[in-house]
């Protein structure tokens, strides 16, 4: 006895992916220090190479790598010292066997010179003479041109996320601009008639709005931008009225609430009723998260997400998040680590599970113990470190076995 | 011969602590959005119960368990249905044995029900018999009021970052303002001769500034906001003036860069010119980034970062996110995952060694690979997927050992 046509999570994300083929996010140039945390919309050709020039990495005196060979504490080399190497500045020096030119951290390399001999190892005599008590080889010391990064080639994939050492390639190249994707943008209602936002005082039957909270932070933390946020009683016209204006200024609605039939009934009504495919996903085997329908509306992307809180992240993190990096080209965004599961738990419902669990660290393993609660509890979430994907055609979870954990 | 009288990071760590346990970062009061990612400054109690009545998880309909025993598909239970309860409204029904009253989900449960049989397994006869096809155990599809949250606990504490499962129990709770740490206030000042900004031209012998593009993110990351930004050729004068204007506008000023003798020079006599203890660490045994300076002035914390990209990146994730962690009591904020080693490495230096690695997954398990590169290239980070830390006292990394591996 089901309610519902349900699809897999699978079915459901390539059904999102296949409706929405021709749905592009908008593209924007935004400084550099702007593009933290975007996703960059274009590769990052180099047109330069990082360095330009062969750079020291050390203080000391750049030689011919081969005129130090044998040198020792006891017996040093001998070079001649031509001069000293301006920091910043292009330097004309080149360098025969022999000779000796000083250079500081980070300045050029003189011509002929293939290695640099740390000051550590080195005794002046006078202003002229140099003994070298260490033998180095070849590039020693030294960052050769292009090193880094070589003109020409793809420093930076498309669908990368600007991190501090993506940022810092960028400010490596000089780009001072970088073409981003827009942030995405959403509008979350909550339905139903129990719903109170924080303002309002809480009465017996009433519960606080949950969902639309913990949404908007799982929307700026993926990148996107809530636009609007509002909440509906149970009621066709009111609902259909706040989703027409929805559509109209974002890429993705968000319909939270109504995990009751009668509920569920309304929002697919609603979605249905206005030009496009309406209604694609009539719930997914998934669990939490069931009672999820994902529609089309006006091109714009229509989900009506389960009730309860845990579910409704869920689905979130399942599907939506699926959907824009996908759209995005978005490598990967989460964060996993294996754990040693400590508990058998079967699970043979045919469904993809997100089962919540705790981690714990012991002798240098880690151990993932499982926390049970009901979907509609936020605290199972906020005190839980993550989660596993137990596949609909997996019987369940062998203790001892290790798995993937996502981390929240 | 070494020009640094080193200290082990963890000397570093403490020394820091030590000489700033006066230092209070402000807290401040913001909206429940705002406080998405920001750090609670007080323990959360919990004024009420979440729920606050006995709630439904179940379109279904609300009896006493134990009339549901011994039912089945074939050996129905009667009952009589006295009504149903209206979403966000209190109930006044009381049931007795025998008697079912429909409740949605999310809707309370009435007086004297202990489980909700779901409307699947149940079937009207007419408006006032049910027949119930399944037997359910005590609570079953409840949640109980206090359930989530128990009215008088801890709900979140102090020093937790605001996540949306986070945001989620705050809005439970119905708090709308949230005290939080005020974001701690970076002036980033990088130095060099070589070093230009992104809109300067690229001449020979010198190189874009990397590290204040990458810090900048970093220190976002963390929950800062960098207040100054700017670059200072190698001179005295200029540095101190800067340092000058940096320490009245922020908590932490950051100069980067200085490497070289000469300029690590010029930054330890700019940090010993201001009142205060003056530079309290000189260098530190972790590798990338011996060259580190730390100080107090007027007192503000300023660290000498080095100026290698990969070390001065490396230092902050070492020293300066443990000194704001510990200040605003932040549980954890690294990712981090088990790998198991694919190479041998010794490591005799005595140094606590920061190795890039990348991962690759193989059969289920996780292998780490080294990434070998000078600390002067930022790609050494960009292609890296986190790094393992070797402790100063360690020998090593043995082949097929498992480490953490901490996640850029």
């Amino acid at each position: 006895m089901d309610f519902f046509d349900v699809i897999s999570v699978d079915e459901a994300r390539k059904g999102t992916i296949k409706t929405f083929k021709e749905y592009k996010f908008d593209i924007e140039e935004v400084g550099l220090l702007e593009s933290n945390n975007r996703i960059l919309a274009e590769d990052i050709y180099s047109n330069i190479n990082v360095p330009e020039f062969n750079r020291s990495t050390v203080d000391g005196f750049a030689i011919k790598s081969k005129d130090s060979h044998g040198a020792s504490e006891s017996i040093p080399s001998l070079f001649n010292i031509l001069g000293e190497v301006q920091m910043g500045k292009a330097t004309s020096y080149s360098i025969k066997s022999g000779e000796a030119v000083y250079v500081p951290t980070g300045g050029m390399i003189p011509e002929g010179a293939d290695g640099v001999v740390m000051i550590e190892y080195t005794e002046k005599l006078d202003e002229s003479n140099l003994m070298v008590y260490r033998s180095i080889s070849t590039n020693e010391n030294i960052i050769l041109k292009g090193d880094d990064i070589k003109i020409g080639e793809i420093a930076l994939k498309k669908g990368r996320k600007v991190t501090p050492e993506v940022m810092g390639v960028l400010a490596a190249l000089g780009i001072s601009k970088v073409k981003v994707y827009k942030k995405p943008k959403f509008y979350i209602i909550s339905t139903g008639d129990e719903i109170i936002d924080l303002e309002e005082k809480l009465e017996l039957g009433k519960i606080r709005d949950i969902n639309s909270y913990a949404l908007y932070s799982l929307i700026v933390n993926l990148g996107g931008e809530v636009v609007g946020k509002s909440i509906v009683k149970d009621n066709y016209e009111l609902l259909r009225k706040e989703v027409e204006k929805a559509i109209k200024v974002s890429d993705i609605v968000l319909i939270s609430g109504g995990s009751s039939v009668g509920a569920r009934d309304y929002t697919n009504k609603v979605i249905n009723s206005f030009n496009g495919e309406g209604v694609f996903v009539h719930g997914i085997s998934i669990k939490p998260g069931k009672p999820t329908i994902i529609g089309e509306g006006e091109g714009k992307l229509i989900f009506g997400l389960p009730g309860h809180p845990v579910s409704s992240i869920m689905v979130f993190k399942a599907i939506v998040e699926y959907y824009i990096k996908t759209k995005m080209n978005i490598e990967s965004i989460d964060f996993k680590t294996k754990a040693i599961m400590d508990f058998n738990f079967p699970s043979s419902s045919g469904k993809e599970t997100y089962q919540m669990v705790k981690l714990k660290e012991e002798d240098g393993k880690v151990y993932a113990t499982p926390n049970f609660g009901k979907s509609g509890m936020i605290t199972l979430l906020s005190d839980s470190d993550g989660y596993i994907v137990i596949k609909s055609y997996e019987e369940g979870i062998y203790k001892g076995e290790e798995r993937d954990v996502f981390l929240f």
